[in-house]
């Protein structure tokens, strides 16, 4: 930074600022660290301090590390920023909330459509199946077009399933598992065809990877998803790298959505600015692109107009509010959308789990011992500072992240409403709730190990060739 | 430009349309300074021109910023106005200097270095080849890095040759043909292989297009194209929308340039704006890619290494000033370069031919009637008003535009300095320079159309078809 910043900072926005600050610390640390002469690290937090207050003054508020301004919504449709607003983004997931996001509010902020009863009963009619738990419990629990998706079903006209993964990591957790359980429920219940885009590319141009290295991950990260039991004959999973590079239709399709979005309409939707590269700018296209079903004419016969359904979570939508504002002008159906919760870190529901952070996720590479010490040494409890405290006034599920990765993973409905009274009528003490978590992801982390296990690298390459699919267009 | 300035200019003086010129040339500076949308400085720009064609109309002198029209005198204290810089990117050429664009300007502007006699001299000892005339002519009259492939061919180090051109329509002129005709003569000098690329992508995101009508148009001019004799098992042509969906190599190196050049950047290189589609935005990295071999695996083997030569027109220079500046950052060497001047419209020389204006030039598709007549009837004529004042004063080579027709397409150097000295002197009438130009483009523009009748659509198939070529690396 130059001799004086406060001359600029005032053209900054209050994320720019924020990130100013972080840089400075970061570098007031790295000098003290590296034991620079004593007047460059004074020279450093004289700027440091001065950049703090330029931050107070614009936002009204002290910095915090880690924690973006509060009224710094990359999403907003045009509503006021309240002071409680939560950050979401593809990018970004943060509130002050213990409970988590408030998701009610964000359907209105977003636009979206609740997920309700009649809806549920619906899917329930349509398919002939018992609802996944996680419509029974409201953790997808916003949509987009869905009863669209419905009424075409029920007059036999077909659709398929697009989700997918930003493989930034070969560690996944049993959060990044939510969307893949539920789209192969939906895709066993409606029997459609599935795509699964990892992309690659954008964790090349966002991360500190090289080209080889992202494409490794994606296909570890294939691994892990196959493992969940998807129908090889049914599902085509894709990096970008590799697809690409072996469709012209897929190619096509990304030009077309590149042609009708403009570099302010990505600046509006995910806050890119002048100083990124056009990589990440364009990039939004790409994930676009498979909500068409012409990307996938070896499945599709060429046909242009099967509608989509994209399961995500919520942070993903911006990508897709943006891929139903270009559809009309390219002439191709808007996908539909179901969305969900975030999956809370062991610390709590602030934030969604981390795969860099070895401690805020259980992982599926874990040891039974492992999911144990993790569990019981982080998870936050919702439960009072003393026995007898708790047995006297109960604990609060509403936190509670041990209760909270019940409601993702313990299947038994019965069950749970069980363990939620008896936490919070005090009969049930952390421990014990602990430990139900405990003895249910151990054997479910188990099975899915055992089951990656039989994933080979023929079978890897088996779902990731672009073939036809079990299907009729 | 606004519906034509002509039709009031008739009624002013000389000193008067000087004025009007000074003012405009203030007013284009003012808009340059301000950075004023592009289309406004271009409106500007364009009218600026059409200011200065009518000041020569009516005094019969060039326009010169601080000279006042000879017999007029003008008190003027400011230091002179240098108005003269001409207008030269990948979308727009600009002169108001009816001899063209001044090369030896933008050789400084550009920052790239003259061809002059002495690497001429040693493309003839490395080749063992006679330059060719665009070389002998000073056509080719610029390059980055000639003497470094040059070093290397001299040492057996191989490189390869990469040109291209945008299908913008079916038909091609006969100025599109000059880099090809060069290149045809490099790779059989050096005996090297050659990509063609095609950018049909970028004249759907740039013109009202579908992508099928671009793919076409691109392989109606890759017919024109191999018509110029390429050798088949020593070339290769894409179109984008084909190959980079059947290429991961081709998409790797687009994602890394994208990674490495910022919207910053591309906005002071190509002038986009925040209004431009992302597809525009990213573009450039398309045209970079190919210049990187690995782009093309299944020609080098894989190798990252081998080093390109690319001959084209110098407006394309942006795109390969960009190129050479992010090379060294994702491990490639720079390209190098070979620049051409503008192959002149037949109205003069102050614009590059266009495709879209009929008249404008001579196209591959015209009979020898067609030829005859748009010569006779709009190439410029550097000649006299009469045949007593012609044979007087003799005619001007450095404005006429078949004289500089003849420079491009007649091979005898002895029979072109005698038209030029017989013009000159004018012992040689306007009506006669036309009639050997005409004799001259007759012939050459039969034969093409007979070799292209003889590209088959299989053979088209075979160019444009991802292959190992006859070279080993």
């Amino acid at each position: 930074m130059a001799d004086s910043p406060n001359c600029d900072l005032k053209s900054l926005s209050p994320l720019q600022l924020f990130e100013k600050v972080t840089e400075q610390g970061e570098k007031v640390r790295a000098l003290k660290a590296g034991k620079a002469p004593k007047d460059e690290i004074d020279a450093a937090v004289r700027m440091l301090l001065s950049l703090k207050l330029s931050y107070k003054t614009t936002t009204g508020q002290d910095y915090q590390a880690g924690l973006p301004p509060k009224d710094h919504t990359l999403i907003n449709n045009g509503t006021a920023n309240e002071e409680d607003e939560d950050l979401v983004d593809p990018w970004n997931v943060q509130t002050s909330n213990a409970k988590g996001v408030d998701y009610d509010k964000l359907i209105v902020r977003f636009g979206s459509s609740k997920i309700d009863t009649d809806l549920i009963n619906r899917i329930e009619r349509a398919t002939g199946q018992k609802p996944h738990r996680f419509l029974r419990r409201g953790i997808f629990f916003s949509h987009r077009d869905m009863d669209q998706i419905l009424h075409a079903y029920e007059n036999k006209k077909p659709f398929y399933l697009y989700t997918g993964r930003g493989p930034s990591s070969q560690a996944m957790h049993v959060g990044h598992l939510i969307p893949f359980l539920f789209t192969k429920w939906l895709q066993e219940a409606f029997d459609v065809p599935l795509v699964i885009q990892l992309t690659d590319d954008e964790k090349y141009l966002w991360k500190d990877m090289t080209t080889e290295k992202a494409y490794e991950y994606a296909k570890e990260n294939a691994r892990d998803i196959i493992a969940c039991g998807f129908d090889v004959n049914k599902t085509f999973i894709f990096s970008d790298l590799d697809y690409l590079g072996s469709s012209t239709g897929f190619y096509k399709n990304i030009l077309k959505v590149q042609k009708h979005v403009t570099f302010n309409q990505v600046k509006g939707i995910f806050g890119f600015t002048d100083s990124d590269c056009i990589g990440k700018i364009s990039f939004p296209a790409i994930q676009a692109a498979p909500s068409f079903s012409s990307s996938f004419p070896q499945i599709f016969n060429g046909k242009e107009n099967i509608q989509c359904l994209i399961p995500c979570a919520i942070d993903q939508d911006p990508y897709f509010r943006m891929t139903r504002d270009v559809a009309p002008r390219i002439g191709y159906p808007k996908p539909a959308l179901l969305h969900s919760v975030f999956f809370p870190a062991l610390q709590g529901a602030q934030t969604k789990m981390s795969a860099s952070d070895v401690n805020s996720s259980v992982f599926l590479t874990d040891t039974p011992k492992q999911i144990k010490t993790k569990i019981n040494k982080h998870a936050f409890s919702g439960g009072r500072d003393t026995i007898e405290e708790h047995r006297k006034y109960g604990g609060n599920c509403d936190v509670d992240v041990s209760f909270m990765y019940l409601t993702f993973f313990l299947e038994d409905d019965d069950k749970l409403e069980q363990l939620k009274q008896a936490y919070t009528s005090g009969e049930l003490l952390t421990g014990e709730l602990k430990k139900v978590l405990i003895e249910t992801l151990q054997p479910l982390i188990a099975a899915h190990q055992e089951r990656r296990k039989q994933v080979t690298d023929e079978v890897v390459k088996q779902f990731m060739t672009p073939r036809k699919l079990a299907f009729e267009f």
